[in-house]
C-alpha cells in the first residue's frame, strides 16, 4: 500500500478519555478492528495512566494486547512516564506516545511534572526500550518512542507559548533519544502561518525526527492548519473518528479534527491515505454502539461524498 | 484603514434567502448596521429576484437604499438578470453581483438560463451600467458589476465540472465586461489543490478581473480552501455571519463559511481585515433578534478568542 499521508487515528485514546462514558473493552476492540479494516495505518488505542485519573483507560493493556494482532496497522498507546511505558511495552505496544507540554502550567496540571522532568522521563523510557531484547516485538524489533509536544501553539492557561522554547524543547527531546517529535495544538489556538513556521523550524532543529501534527478543531481551524502543515512537508496527522475527544485538563480544549473530514480533504487533494472512506464512515456505528448517545461530529458523514467523487486511493488502486 | 484581505459578508443575502423565516426589514437594517460598525468592508444585503421565489428578499430595494447611507462600507446586491440589475441600480446599490453557473443543470434550475444566456445578461447589465450618468452614485461614479461563477468546483446535480470550461466561461465574462469574476464553491465540493489550480488559472485568464472566493463549508473544507486561495493571491472572501445560508436550489449545498471563524483565521495569520472581532461576535445578537431560533454556527463564538490573542488589525492600529 503506497500512502502519501499517514492518518493516525487517536479516537480510542484521545476521544474516549475525554468523555464520561466508558466504552466496554469488547466494543473498543470491535471499533479498533473496524478502523483497521478501513485502512487506518496507525491507531492509538489507549493510555497507560493512573486508573484513578482515567477509568476509561483501565483496560489499556488488554486493548493493546488484542489490537497488536490486527494485520497491517501500527498500534500506539500513550504513556506519560516510565511506569506507563513499562506497562505499554509489557502489553506489546508497537509505539508509545509521550506527551511533553511546552507550557509549564499545562505540564504541571496534565502530567504533574515540569517540561524538563518530562524530558528526563522520555530519556528513561528510551533507555528502557533500548534494554528490551531485539526480538521484543516479533517481526518488528523494539517498540518506538514518540513524543508529542503539547500546547505547542498556545495554552489556555498561559496564553501564547514562545516558539523558541518549543523548538528548544524539541531539540532536548531529540537528544533524549525520542524517535519522532510531533507538535500538538492541544488547545486549538494554532493558525496556518504559525503551523508553517513551527514545523519548518522543527525540521531544521531535529531533521528526520520531525514528526506529525496533532491538531484540534476548537476554533474551526483544524483542516486549515492541515493544509498549512502539508505545505511544509508534514505527512502524518492525528485525528479522531467523529471528532470526539480533546484534552480533559485544558479547559475548553475539546475537539480533535474529524478523521472522516480529514481523509476526505486529503483524498480530494489527490493524496493517498490508503483508507476506504465508506468503510471509515461505517465504523461510526461501532462508536454509537460502544458509547450510546455520545456526540459525534463530521461534515462529510452528514453531507455525503460529492457526486462523482473518486478518492485518490481508489484511483491509484491496481 | 489598511486591509490585507477583504471579508465580504453575504449573510443578509445568501444567509437569509436560504431560511424559511423572513427577517423584518428593520431587523435587517440593524444587523447590517452592526456589521458595518464592526468594520466589514463589504456587505451583500439582498437579492433582486422574483418575490414569488424568494419572499425573504422582497424588501431588497428598501434595504439597499438604507444601507448605502452607512459610512465606509460597500453595499452589494445579487441580481440574476437585467431586470434585477435595473432594480438594484435604481435602489442605489454600489455593486451588483450576478450568478453565472458553470453547471448547465444548476444554471437551469437556479436562474432558468443556459450559461451562455447568463453571459448575455451580464453584457446587458454592463451596457445598462455604462449608460448610467457618471454621477449616478454620489462620490462613487457608476456601480460595479461583478460575477460569481457558481458550481465552479463541482455540482450536486452534474458532479465534477470541467476546469477548462470554468476558465473559458471566466474569459467570456471578462469579454462581456464584468469588472470582477469570482469563483463559487456553491456545493462545498472544492478541495485546496483544486482551489489553487482554478484561482491560478483564473488569474492567467482574466488578469486583474480575477476576484474572490465564495466558499461553502458543506464538507468542513471551507477554511482549508481559504488557506489554499490565500496561497495563490486571492484577497477577497465571502462568508456569512453564523454560517447561515447556502443555495436553496442545490440540494445539500447549505453552509457558507462562518465570518467569525474566517476573520479569526485571517487575523491570527497576521492578515489585517479591519474588523473588530468582538463587535462582530456581538452582531450575532442582531441575527437572533431578527430570526429567532434560527441555527447559527461558528467555533470561535463558542470557544472564545485564545488567551492573550491580539488581532493583526489591533496590532496595526495607530
Amino acid at each position: 500500500m503506497i500512502r502519501d499521508v499517514v492518518v493516525s487515528e487517536v479516537g480510542p485514546r484521545d476521544g474516549l478519555q475525554s468523555i464520561r462514558q466508558v466504552m466496554p473493552t469488547a466494543a473498543k476492540l470491535r471499533w479498533i478492528a473496524a478502523l483497521a479494516a478501513a485502512g487506518l495505518p496507525e491507531i492509538e488505542v489507549g493510555s497507560f495512566v493512573s486508573l484513578r485519573l482515567l477509568p476509561q483507560m483501565a483496560d489499556a493493556a488488554e486493548v493493546v494486547a488484542a489490537s497488536v494482532k490486527l494485520p497491517d496497522v501500527d498500534i500506539l498507546a500513550l504513556a506519560p512516564n516510565l511506569k506507563g511505558a513499562e506497562r505499554a511495552f509489557a502489553a506489546g505496544v508497537h509505539r508509545v506516545s509521550m506527551p511533553v507540554s511546552a507550557s509549564r502550567l499545562h505540564s504541571q496540571s496534565n502530567i504533574n511534572m515540569t517540561p524538563e522532568l518530562a524530558v528526563e522521563q522520555v530519556a528513561a523510557v528510551v533507555a528502557l526500550r533500548d534494554s528490551l531484547p531485539p526480538g521484543h516485538l516479533p517481526g518488528r524489533g523494539r517498540p518506538g518512542v514518540e513524543v508529542g509536544i503539547s500546547t505547542a501553539f498556545g495554552c489556555t492557561l498561559e496564553g501564547p507559548v514562545a516558539e523558541d522554547w518549543v523548538i528548544a524543547l524539541a531539540g532536548m527531546l531529540a537528544k533524549a533519544g525520542a524517535d519522532t517529535i510531533n507538535l500538538s495544538d492541544t488547545t486549538g489556538m494554532g493558525n496556518p502561518a504559525q503551523v508553517r513556521r513551527l514545523f519548518r523550524r522543527l525540521r531544521s532543529e531535529v531533521g528526520v525526527k520531525a514528526g506529525g501534527a496533532h491538531l484540534h478543531n476548537t476554533r474551526g481551524q483544524g483542516l486549515a492548519n492541515v493544509v498549512a502543515a502539508l505545505d511544509v512537508g508534514v505527512t502524518t496527522f492525528d485525528s479522531s473518528q467523529g471528532g470526539i475527544g480533546g484534552c480533559p485538563y485544558a479547559p475548553g480544549a475539546t475537539g480533535n479534527i474529524v478523521t472522516e473530514d480529514l481523509v476526505f480533504l486529503l483524498e480530494a487533494m489527490g493524496l493517498r491515505t490508503g483508507i476506504d472512506i465508506d468503510k471509515l464512515i461505517a465504523a461510526r456505528d461501532r462508536v454509537r454502539e460502544g458509547v450510546p448517545g455520545e456526540s459525534m461530529y463530521g461534515h462529510v458523514p452528514d453531507a455525503g461524498l460529492p457526486r462523482g467523487f473518486v478518492a485518490a486511493t481508489v484511483k491509484a488502486a491496481p
